[in-house]
């Protein structure tokens, strides 16, 4: 007899949604999707050619596909203000739920999810933190385990995308929560990955600058921002984002140790073609996310359904994903506030910690 | 109603036996994986822990697994001794083919398998040259058909394994055809792909050392070896192979044209990591060809999956994989040998050519 | 008849005092190598050996030596205590200058040689930021002038040394201004280069961490410190340094505009070769900053000779070093005590400067 | 007083004699340059303006030059076809002699000189092979030394020029040698210096083509080639030379050993700077042979001068640069000739090696 397949349900199929879909549908060999929600008639039309054909139920109503008999799991790609909301209301159906990353761009309905999360422990409930999924990021991590680097000292990160003059960041931008949180969010993740889950932050600093979409200004937000987090075990971890990078994607991130370093993605690449002309040797670079780490995200889809289907700890813990939108916050916090933050060794916010 | 899926068969299930089986069971959405035949008692028994379970019947007679009601594709992964016998056996029953390279190592045998497909032109036969289907490789594809480098007229191109102290390669290379027809076939096929279907061979010339294995000598073969193939219109190609590499897989590729050339895997890397010590910055090679082209080989199972599917034209003529066998032939019969190979623009061998 | 050679005395025969030395000695054909003056005993026995046969005349007594007849020129090397006195000499003799960065680590002292040298407009007062002279930074320079990264706005820039465990820099830290004015002063010149002469900071934040060297608590100072300097124009600096590198000397550049990127040495490296082993493929790093900026120093030897000899102006300005010495020091400010430091647009220190 | 300085004359003011009156004028401390001759107007212009108000003497004529009083030297960089001569007048003066490659396109001639000069064995000759003088080959050379690749049995070496449209390399080719004469004869020099002074050819294999200069047919010359050849103790090396490089001067070369392998230039680079644009990461190349081994040509000066000084051996024996012109007229004679050369052990020409 085959072996049981995760019943899987997508919900939201923009951009994010019909990839999560079709990775679900035929690179996670142990999921079966069945079922697909969108709100957006456009999307559904998506759905009823690229889905609808292989066995999925289409559903404009979120409510009523989670009742759909046999399920199991939902992954979630909506439109990030109603994320916390469709989580919640799947895991009190008792639905394991793979959720895109934010959770919420308010740390204090995060929280809510992680609470409700809390009640239901049968439950896998995983925020995508895609990199964490990454084959580069996880030989990087296993080398600073076996020692390659001595003690993780200082980690720098970068989460930069080619720039689209389209004018769609800056309404974007509205309800974002901001780039410390829509962006570095990843390598504050990161972050947790290489210094540890219990780090604390000691000081937070951030500046930022308008310089190629005047419209931020009016959501208080900025194109280019750089923010530094001070931890309480003698760790300094520093950000760069930026929306302005001509030659695409370059998310790059380097620990440097006592006794040694390792870069991911130093030198960004489409592929392992160079070209040489009269101009000298280019090669190419991903002009997006999803070229750098397509490969994470079918991971990502993979250990979700395994932690389901064997009940075995998820990969990522949701309390990291609640961590990691509160320290973006506060780097947002002191970059829209031209101030530095400051908390004591409990964790609490201080006018200045004492050195 | 769900599309159509092609119902494959996977023959042999050796190392890449295995691969393909899993690649056609789990990674490739418009195939089913029906049915599995191997000789070998321990791979039948992988077969019945993996490949069972999904719903496959496992053989120990590949007469009787072609027999299967509804099959429609066989993928050919056995020893290379009984790959043109099963591909024959296969076409006869209408049975679409894809084999691994090479169809055989005698270039009579290999025009046997063309004659026959020829005599069935609704059956599609593809010999699996896996760096074809590898994105790096079509890309600089593409760009060279794109005037990127002017007229393209150097080749260059290495199949260089990790070296592997075994003793494996001695035994293996009793039956090989020896290392141009084993290794540098794969530089050919590129050959054939970078420089066009009809370029004529000229002059060849080749040289080889026994370095690390001297039991090779036995086989009249070399663990590194150079040859050079001149073409009638002006292009020269030159091959380097070698079972001796230290750090890894390394096989890359250079095609230099009037105005410009293209690398591919010039650097080899295993990921994006690099690791900075005392020792300098380090960054690892992977150890096999299938660390390397794992993607290809999926690219290949997909679009032999589809051209079945949809009778569209495959992407590979298996009038090339003749070709290349037969070129691989003349470098190792001029590197044993010891003289260099001469033709007329015909075609025919000459004592010398004409200048 | 031969063409005048400028009549060049070194102060200081310690590491870089000898470099220099040699450089004029040797390296700068426009220029001839007439004094040297070490307080140290074994310096000169040095000097005894390598410079004496050339006809340098040695001094125990740097008063002494700049009153040696036909004198021209003094490049000062010694301990950065006495550079700003030693400047003030030569110039009130009317000795054109080429000093050793800093020129204090006292923002004071560096403008009273300031004040000192505009009272000589004829004499050539220069403070070697090497950096300036180095043919990678130059190239980088053309092209941001010639528009190729369309606005520089956001700059990164690292001082990286070898980790060197001897406790040199423990010491050292007593009288080296901190790590911000002894090593992101470098940075901070480059970011005069490329931001313009006229860049005026808003905010200055600032982080450290001792990891390797626990002694330079006692100093306040720090082997590890991250601080970002936010300007009045729309444009950032951020600054790594670090005295715990593994694997060699890294000093690297990023400037990034709205257009593009330029980056200097992101790829350390000691030469063109790279090792092939086991382990991967590797690359040795320059383990010193000399090893990396050598030919700078010879260039800046020619240039600040040919400045002289021909009365043009010098390629660096002198106020630039003072500036970059301020900033450095409101950094350093920055990482002791705490807290974040705004200006106005005037320059002038604020509690916090309006958004 | 001062250390005696080598008294050197300049023999040919053309493109590389400028440069070696420069380096010996002004880049090698322990020499002087004292004479300087050539028998072009335009170039004797030059070395007035350069040269003679630096006490260096100007000649229209070769012999008296060398009749100059206190002469110790000569750096020979005129015409190939009279450097042979000028070699042996300056030995038959006892004059050290530094001569640019080759000696001689004539095996026959290069002889001579050798010969002349055994019969002086006071006076310094050496045939400036000018990578021998690099720093990265000889790291890489080091590093063989040191057993980091086990025992070295293949040498791919190129020599590519950047393509010149100007039609200048047609007229060359009349009185080069040819392309494994001018160009290769750089590889093979390598290759005596990694694979050792004895190595003995076996069998040797070329093939060419003439792909963007056709006016080089009517000198029986091409500008692409490849060549092998095969020494008698188990070594490989092979060549591949172009004129037709769109991005610029681009030397490799790769040892290959048992147990590892070093790459030299693998990544061909102007400086440290990588330019980021929407057309990917570029970096520029070196035009010419001179941006690549600059510091090379210095080194060599001044290690020639210290030989002279010093009495002690050249780092080069002049009997390789026979070797070297000798194996790439054999590599010539198999291109042009269409046919492969065979050696048995003693170095005699036979119809074909016994394998």
């Amino acid at each position: 007899m085959a072996p049981r397949k995760l019943q899987v349900a997508a919900a939201g199929l923009g951009r994010m949604g019909k990839r999560h879909a079709i990775n679900f549908l035929s690179r996670t060999p142990r999921a079966e999707l069945v079922a697909a929600f969108s709100p957006d008639p456009e999307e559904l039309q998506w759905g009823k050619q690229h889905l609808e054909p292989y066995g999925v139920v289409l559903y404009n109503n979120f409510d009523k596909m989670i009742e759909q008999t046999g399920l199991e799991a939902v992954v979630i790609a909506t439109a990030t203000s109603v994320h916390a909301e469709e989580a919640i209301k799947s895991i009190e159906k008792n639905l394991h739920v793979l959720c895109e990353k934010p959770l919420s761009t308010s740390v204090a309905i995060c929280r809510e999810v992680l609470e409700v999360a809390k009640t239901r422990p049968g439950v896998k409930v995983m925020c995508g933190f895609s990199r964490r999924f990454d084959a580069s990021y996880r030989d990087a991590y296993d080398k600073v385990e076996n020692g390659a680097i001595g003690r993780p000292s200082i980690l720098r990160s970068q989460t930069c995308d080619k720039h689209d003059p389209s004018g769609f960041f800056v309404e974007y931008a509205a309800w974002s929560g901001g780039v410390f949180v829509d962006m570095t969010v990843h390598d504050i993740d990161l972050t947790l990955m290489f210094f540890g889950d219990d780090i604390m932050p000691k000081a937070i600093s951030a500046h930022g600058i308008v310089a190629v979409q005047p419209g931020l200004k009016r959501y208080n937000d900025y194109d280019n921002a750089v923010g530094i987090v001070e931890f309480w075990n003698g760790k300094i971890a520093y950000y760069y984002n930026s929306r302005m990078m001509a030659h695409g994607q370059e998310d790059v991130t380097e620990v440097i140790g006592t006794e040694g370093k390792v870069s991911v993605n130093l030198n960004p690449q489409s592929n392992l073609v160079n070209v040489y002309t009269p101009a000298g040797i280019t090669r190419e670079v991903p002009p997006h996310y999803y070229g750098r780490f397509e490969m994470a995200f079918v991971q990502e889809a993979n250990e979700f359904t395994a932690s389901c289907l064997d009940d075995t700890p998820l990969p990522l813990k949701l309390r990291n994903a609640v961590k990691a939108v509160e320290i973006g916050s506060w780097l947002q916090e002191a970059l829209v506030s031209g101030k530095q933050i400051h908390f004591d060794e409990t964790g609490r916010r201080v006018e200045r910690a004492s050195l």
